[in-house]
């Protein structure tokens, strides 16, 4: 017999296992308005505390993706390829990861998200490039894939129209935090995108959703385990995130330092993030056997200028002043700079990157709120990192605000996101591990 | 710092302990809009897994309490005792139970409900007596328990609208089956009541909400303690609900065995039952030492009249014809009887009251959703009992139905109802136990 919504919500919440079916039907009817926010609210929490195996979690990702449109990109030659990451400070690796891997090949279609609390959203960054567009639609986004290489849209109304809805309960009930809920919300918006294969980059530390490497990677291992039974090539690294990646933190701050990367300037750890995951995304898309080969192609992409080709033709056609790629200085930043000096001799041991992203929101560069416009011209520059040998004085990092008044709060708290000691903190790695 | 709602949700479902004044904030946002449906939904489904300890619990109880009005009886004299029964088939001891106690001299102000799913409801009962009303302001129900010594309304909007909230929620959320819930919905009505002292009467059984004698242990306990910690005098019985209690099930049919039992007359099971928790209540109620010397005062108030006439003065006084006091079957009934027949000699074994509850609600005598009438007239007689000797063509039940169409696919039921065997079966309590 056919079990009742109500008697879905009990089942999980007794910890039985779901059909296939009966998760559509929760889905559908979450849509059709049959099964009320509160129920669905009452099902999350349930799925919080008994979580749902791989099949289960499966039917949630593919009925969430079903509820919307699921991209047709099969007029694009090659494997496609996308990054997702699970969101820090200063990660703004998508900006020139995706060029940089469509010029070596691989189709990179990515559909990105916007910034909420202390981490930023690529979408916030590229539109700091004046008259840059994310809302094109699907059209001209498959469009751009194929003769670009790569575009970066956001999600449009028509994507997983149910992971917004179910994401938008999630985050006011205490919902967020479940493994299968979060593997099911980040797939089946990256599986609608119409790719063939995904690489995540599960950020672990201070500024991460995932504080410690081992939640990490339970969230890893149940994303490529989820992605791979729902028919895509996934792999996964873990990355750290107890420092803001790169200097820069910001928007149009980020941007730039995202462009510098493909020039073959810019921070070496952004760099090094950039080339890792763009090795996996190579191999993932057939464009070289092994990690070695691939770097060896990605590192030619920036030294040939074919990347920052790429990425002109895709701020062109994404209806962006294109100028700003060969000239990142271009991009307008607010005109006061303050910089914070060590107060003493010795080593950078902690930036904390929580603070950092924290103090980037207070200054208006992130949001609190979903309907919070973003400045694009704030930011904040972290100039030494841990293990940096500092003297009295040396630049630690800089706040760019508007004005004085407005830079001061900040500047109390950015440096108070830096400890400083008498020895060289031990060195952290910024891969812990891949996951296949 | 003052945590946000969001983090008492996630308090809570992490199991930490919320402080009463975090409780009373949760409910007078639920009330105030600040706090939506579906994030109360979240919040008891995390309460369903984690629990409330009993200063949470009330602290719940006071809050949903204070949502609404707070009867003032102050002005009726003595320790004013009510009875709450948690539901069953054929449970019409409220009707006799409230002018009996207050015959002895103990003021029962008594807020019932109505009945849902397969058990039925003193209210519905009750207002099979021709202009019997249960609508009642407060200011007449005081006066009435001041004048008459009981009265029976139904909740009004102003008792506990936090609690209806509440319940409609869990009702179609799966968090029924929650022990603190439970509690804090029983109490927080009966409280609001203006009483000094409660009896529990916790059913156990198939026609029961509790199954199982431990299950309906934990929660008479946890009402019994979280009772006594909000003030008041407070015991539970357990009593056996396998079996419909008395032979009446349906409305008019019920009111009229209750009446009965005020003429000395009526099932054994029901009168002992009326019994029990009369005598606790009239020990709660100071008006006797113990269960002996409080039995034979109520014996007493049966065989001088005095239960009967307690029960015409509030039937009057609330607009019911008290005629059907004296002559119980002046109440109508429907015209078609159909009766049941043992197909063989032997023992009943087995009257499964959840299966007789059903049927009930499957003629008409019930309702499957709150805004349903139900039909006064309908109802089911189980005229043997378990232990009952019976020879073939022994009348088992008989159906009270308006027509012979009608009748049928409930008579196939009721007869599926009773169990016959060859050998009596095992003698079962009436009370299970007693907690104080």
């Amino acid at each position: 017999m056919k079990r009742t919504l109500v008697e879905l919500i009990s089942a999980k919440r007794d910890g039985l296992k779901l059909g296939t079916d009966e998760i559509k039907r929760l889905i559908a009817s979450l849509l059709d308005g049959t099964l009320a926010d509160y129920q669905m609210a009452a099902f999350l929490m349930a799925v919080f505390f008994r979580g749902l195996d791989d099949e289960e979690t499966v039917a949630l990702t593919q009925a969430m993706l079903e509820s919307g449109q699921v991209l047709d990109l099969s007029d694009v030659r090659g494997v496609k390829v996308d990054k997702h990451s699970t969101g820090g400070v200063g990660d703004k690796v998508s900006i020139c990861l995706a060029p940089l891997v469509a010029a070596c090949g691989v189709p990179v279609p990515m559909v990105s998200g916007r910034g909420l609390g202390h981490t930023g959203g690529t979408l916030d960054k590229l539109e700091a490039i004046p008259g840059f567009r994310t809302d094109l639609d699907v059209s001209d986004f498959s469009r751009i894939v194929r003769d670009v290489g790569t575009c970066m849209i956001g999600q449009t109304k028509e994507i997983a129209p149910a992971d917004k809805r179910i994401y938008a309960l999630r985050d006011v009930t205490a919902t967020v935090e479940s493994v299968p809920l979060i593997v099911a919300s980040i797939l089946s918006k990256k599986l609608a995108e119409g790719i063939d294969a995904l690489v995540l980059d599960v950020k672990v530390g201070r500024g991460a959703f995932m504080k410690t490497e081992a939640e990490a990677r339970v969230l890893a291992e149940a994303l490529v385990r989820v992605g791979t039974r729902a028919g895509k090539k996934v792999s996964a690294l873990l990355t750290n995130m107890n420092t803001p990646l790169g200097e820069a933190v910001g928007n149009a701050n980020e941007t730039r330092e995202a462009l510098e990367i493909l020039h073959g300037r810019g921070p070496a750890d952004l760099r090094e993030c950039t080339l890792l995951l763009g090795a996996e995304m190579l191999v993932l898309g057939g464009k070289a056997a092994g990690a070695v080969e691939a770097r060896a192609e990605l590192l030619a992409a920036i030294a040939d200028g074919s990347a920052v080709a790429v990425m002109e033709k895709m701020v062109a056609a994404q209806h962006g002043d294109a100028r700003v790629v060969r000239d990142p200085s271009l991009l307008k930043m607010a005109p006061v700079e303050v910089t914070i000096e060590a107060p003493r001799e010795g080593f950078v041991t902690a930036v904390d990157s929580l603070e950092i992203g924290l103090s980037a929101v207070a200054m208006g560069a992130g949001r609190t709120r979903t309907d919070q416009a973003v400045d694009p011209a704030v930011g904040i520059s972290v100039l030494a990192k841990p293990g940096a040998r500092v003297s009295k004085g040396t630049e630690l990092a800089r706040v760019i605000a508007h004005s004085k008044e407005a830079a001061a709060p900040i500047v109390e708290r950015v440096r108070a996101a830096f400890a400083l000691g008498d020895e060289a903190p031990p060195a952290q790695p910024l891969l812990y591990s891949r996951i296949i």
